[in-house]
């Protein structure tokens, strides 16, 4: 039985970091709303009072009787499943942490074009999105980005390595997370991302090798991959970069 | 050896959702930041390259060698070890992605006084406060409470019970966590939660049973728990509710 992936079919949004992990490890699975008459069965469980365990939001993950929704739960519940995580207590919930870390960044990410409301058009909160935009790229995206270095630094297992990790000495799904963010970035911001990588070369060799792992070259050639646009989590509106 | 709680001393904020399970359930813990000398060894996990696995923020737990940062991870690793989870897999994850969920809330509800920069004062920012409190009420603050309410119509232990649970039969840290954001929001949005809980009586019955656990009002009761105030995560900005 393939996995089944719901989530917002024209958009990489939060869905792509569970699409990432899928792709990379090579499992099987079906992206439901991409299919013709997809969109029913994702708002079947949205919607449905028959639904006894709803998720808020999509993505989430159907398989058998477990429906699990959170981007970060479902990566967690995947890991060991995909070989995407290493076996200890320890090294499981390390991997979360670093995931969760990720998951408030990209919400912060998202707010810099919609500061006021998500309910309403960027062009209504443009100068409102240029005022958090300014504040995240000189507070926010140099923060975190320093974190994410600092703990491929302090990885051991990383001394000499050509390709470093977040965890460990091989890829698990942050790994594939972290990279997701870069490209994003690269899209949404590419002058101050280009400079905050300067200072990032652990980040910036990471996004180098988990872009050029075989099984998701293949799959970020391929018509899977949704293209950045302006519906997504990512978004390229210059006026918000500098 | 009690557990090691590093939060900021003097607000409930995220470290509150910590401490509500840790006291419920009677554990044994250190409140380290709000000890003598425990600011420096707050301030050593996060900014020491000697951390292998730093946290990106507090609050963060510490038990021997493990350092576990992200409120909801926190309350994963300590849910079974607490008694305040399900034994199952299923149970596990449902009640994280609940967390999440709540976690998520949590965010939009700081972001309400903090929509454009955490560097910033409250002052410096307060048309867009407004702004964004408004969208907050009329929208988010409906979706999500109308989400945990249809979560505790559904969950069939609640039939017929006079205090209702988000998770099977009895406590769990989610409880406690929803019971916090009930009462963070009563003194944050005294007005807009007396609206939306007149349509959440569920919501409203979990924050009131909850309130009346034994070792929960004890606490309660305490000087260990903080008073709401303005530097917290729920400020009460007259002008940000209505």
């Amino acid at each position: 039985m393939p996995y089944e992936l719901h989530y917002w079919p024209t958009i990489q949004g939060r869905g792509e970091f569970v699409r990432l992990a899928l792709e990379a490890a090579g499992a099987p699975y079906v992206d439901v709303a991409r299919e013709e008459g997809g969109m029913p069965a994702m708002t079947h469980y949205l919607a449905s009072p028959e639904v006894a365990r709803p998720p808020f939001a999509p993505p989430f993950l159907v398989e058998g009787k477990l429906v699990l929704a959170q981007t970060a739960a479902i990566l967690m519940y995947l890991g060991p499943r995909l070989g995407l995580v290493g076996r200890s207590e320890a090294d499981a919930f390390w991997t979360h942490q670093v995931q969760l870390t990720i998951a408030d960044f990209v919400a912060e990410v998202h707010d810099t074009h919609h500061p006021i409301a998500v309910s309403r058009y960027y062009e209504d909160q443009q100068a409102e999105a240029q005022a958090r935009a300014a504040d995240f790229r000189r507070n926010r995206l140099t923060k975190f980005m320093a974190w994410f270095e600092a703990v491929l630094e302090r990885n051991p297992r990383n001394a000499g390595a050509s390709l470093p990790h977040l965890v460990g000495g091989r890829l698990s799904y942050v790994d594939l997370s972290l990279f997701q963010v870069v490209d994003g970035l690269q899209y949404a911001f590419p002058k101050a991302t280009r400079r905050v990588l300067k200072k990032a070369p652990l980040v910036a060799a990471l996004h180098a090798g988990v872009g050029s792992h075989r099984r998701l070259r293949g799959y970020l050639g391929s018509e899977r991959r949704i293209a950045f646009n302006q519906q997504g989590l990512f978004r390229r509106y210059p006026e918000l970069d500098g």
